[in-house]
């Protein structure tokens, strides 16, 4: 297929890559120059906006920070909207908020464009490895489009519903489930602590036998390790991500307490300066509260 | 060996049981005597107090249904320790408080008696299955001399350091961790509801990856099902148990917010008339304060 | 003075009022043009933007309902901020965000003008009276300039800096203390009910002696007689200002708990169906959580 | 009146002075002997037990400082209930919980004796100043015979029902407005000093107005100046009560999260090293959690 990067972050440019490397055509658009240069050796068109780079294909797919760039790739001057074939599907997989994917798909509508919303489980190493997990939700032909593009990218495509905004909701979910995951950890490590047990036995049972998951496995060993640098996401993302949760549920009228309390946990963690940190130094939070020293090297 | 065993509700009298099959000897007392018969047929001997239960045996386990029952077992009157032979090992089994085991620990102390903590994680089904996870602590000698005991009820022993409290830490830990993890899959449930997304697919496709634990596929069916009637562990239990985890954190001064959000879920739960489902009915708690409708049957 | 006074809402219109009472020349504007008619009458000129308002004008008082008006309002189409006389102050009297201020603020300093931020405490009926508490902020010189239209407006002005931001930071503070007041007489007042004890008679003690102050005195009664409709302040409005708080605290890194219990409490009283409600009704959240029938007329 | 006074703390000794003050006779018992010398000198009979303090005495009077001290001093050996005369009456007049006063009044119903609850709001100077606030329950006849008592003690006292349980349910309530009231100026405090706001001159123009009360002047006045140094009301206090309130809520089954963010946030103090201070250095609590340096001499 003749394709649209838009967004060459740390996930973008792996996944751009493996769609080269599926033998589909890219036209590829960052906002700043340095990241286009690697994926142009490997044989992608660079684009010099977002409209240029979705001019005559059949797909755009953008993979941004945050909602303001959602936005403004989109809508903005220059952005894709506006350039786009009328028969061609722009794919969302960039983790935003709510508001924000009913804002861009109303915009999609009134131009009659297609909008499939589909953001991915798996940090950059699954995205290089094309082991992402992809939820989608959009009109399903449109989502059937993307099944070549989506092979390419991940190890499953889990369709969820037929209104974008519906992915986006799953995806908060994911990732408020592992935010309670650590809050709870970051608490149950503390109070082991405390009790002079060694955390790391018995986090070990638990997450071999009752927690055997692999989100309970990583962060319960980051966590008693202190392992929280280089951070693998770092905390004001975890804080952003959060934020979205609690406009989501707010949205959808879902009081969530437990988001709540780790958002709160977050701010405090950037107050006392833990923000370089991986968003599981929440538990260095919880620690510091017990009265316990801090980690070394935190 | 020769064993007493003291308690024989849903979960001691499975375990008694397997004591029977692997050889030991049996002296069995329970508070009633309608299930000692049971035990009675299968050879045991049936005593009329903890004291006559434990005369001559090399080890006395309890397995009581609460902090109160702990302490009669063992120090009140006609209780076990003042009858124990100096040379056997009290072992309790019970769930019970920090402040219980410590008073326990100082009276076995003072009477020269060992005592050793290994409350079990698993259900009744467990239980009778030889398949529970027992978590022990105590002095190194009397933990070792509990061993052919332990063979016979479980499949594994983690010994979690040498005072017995520090198991109980251990045991509510892992308490509090599925009550948490409760707590948000019920926020999760309710946000994917009033979202128009099927929660049964989503927690389908993370229980199998992210979440692939035991705790989380159970409850996630349980609460996608709203299937609380019979519980597995009834409402006023986990807040008994919940109790024990912030006495435990008051203690050992650790703050718990989750713990408490949880504790006032319950609280909740028991005022709304939820008393009789399973404690994981906690999500109903929380569908009902997304505004959304009662599930079926409750 | 010649005053452009922009937003003549609920507060607004009886503010204007005062201005024009007090004997200063009034340029008025509002979105829609039915308010400004019957202030035409007490000798206003109607302006058809927010421009062509300020031309001329010594004083531009903005009184808008939110964040984003106030936005229009200053930096949109036809906004003040173009046409402002170089010497003139904006006065932005709207309760709205930090973020918000601080945009109006670096605006404003890019574009060689003044601006004060003055949010206020009081309901329309202290406005139409004349005894607003204003909180003003901004270059000492700029809020000197504002004391006539102050003294004509309140009872009191308090000036607590000279970054505008402050004095929207003072005022969300001081919402932030009423709703944590709500939130607790709610959950007082649940518990007395349960307890079988008349809580109109023990909030009369307690609000005659140690808590003898107005918001307490006024809420405990609307919260003992359920008196929540029609609305002083009605429950979204409430959210948006939790929000708000919310906002403010994460900007400056400050973890305030209660902030976020409250506001899912409100979060939960929309999803209940309060929303027509005052936003004290969030007592009666609690007190449906404490298993209490709904209240008369709710 | 022949009156048994049990109890002479910081409270109990000048509430004793007052009763002698007023011409009532009275026996008085402390569990040390050292405080009852200063009594005997002012007229005094000094008791060597409870059961002796109340021999013959129309009304036993109770002020003790915990659960355990108030079931030991009634119920325990030689205990005050066994020895009171039928006509008497015996007043509590200690905080402590639900629980406990709902044993007393089994125990004293059992053996045909009257109990009313009688918990004071004011702290020791207003005990020696007999300004105290009673709050009373119990059955009718018996609290109007404490009534000559109650003028010696307090400026006013309030019957809030024929269950002596109900007058401790809003002696905690009163506990718990209070505490709700210092977590919210904590947070506020430190909201305000992030923002380089002077939080004096702000509590000051809040509590001159919407805060008019002695709760909030008191407190912030403390909070702002980190006056937490003596103590006015020890931390570990305010955790025991926090924890009799939660235990109260939980028997009524009301959720009441504020006290339980409260209770979690003295648990942190102490775990901190605050214990010795005063229990509204929670607000310190609050400021570290904002990343703010320790105040002086904390």
């Amino acid at each position: 297929m003749n394709i649209a990067f838009l967004g060459l972050g740390a996930m973008g440019l792996p996944m751009a890559r493996n769609l080269l490397r599926a033998g589909h055509a890219l036209h590829a658009w960052n906002r700043t120059r340095d990241k286009v240069a690697a994926l142009e050796a490997d044989g992608a068109r660079v684009a010099s906006s977002p409209a240029d780079a979705v001019q005559g294909v059949e797909m755009a797919i953008s993979m941004l920070a945050d909602d303001r760039a959602a936005l403004d790739v989109a809508l903005g001057d220059a952005g894709l909207l506006a350039a786009l074939r009328e028969d061609a599907v722009h794919v969302s997989m960039s983790t935003i908020g709510l508001d924000t994917v009913r804002a861009l798909e109303a915009a999609h509508a009134a131009a009659g464009r297609a909008l499939v919303s589909a953001p991915v489980f798996g940090r950059p190493a699954a995205a290089a490895a094309a082991k992402l997990l992809i939820v989608a939700a959009g009109p399903g032909q449109a989502v059937e489009r993307c099944r070549p593009a989506f092979d390419a990218l991940g190890q499953g495509t889990f369709v969820v519903g037929d209104d974008p905004a519906q992915a986006n909701v799953v995806k908060l979910t994911g990732n408020f489930l592992i935010a309670s995951a650590i809050e709870s950890l970051g608490e149950a490590v503390a109070l082991l602590r405390k009790a002079g047990v060694d955390p790391g036995a018995v986090m070990g049972l638990l997450t071999n036998t009752l927690f055997a998951s692999p989100i309970h496995k990583t962060y319960s060993e980051i966590i008693v390790g202190t392992h929280y640098s280089p951070p693998g996401f770092a905390m004001p993302l975890g804080l952003k991500d959060m934020g979205l949760v609690l406009e989501a549920a707010r949205l959808l009228q879902v009081p969530m307490p437990t988001a709540s309390l780790v958002r709160d946990g977050l701010v405090s963690g950037l107050a006392r300066g833990l923000g370089h940190l991986d968003w599981s130094a929440v538990a260095e939070v919880r620690a510091w509260d017990a009265g316990l020293p801090p980690a070394r090297g935190v």
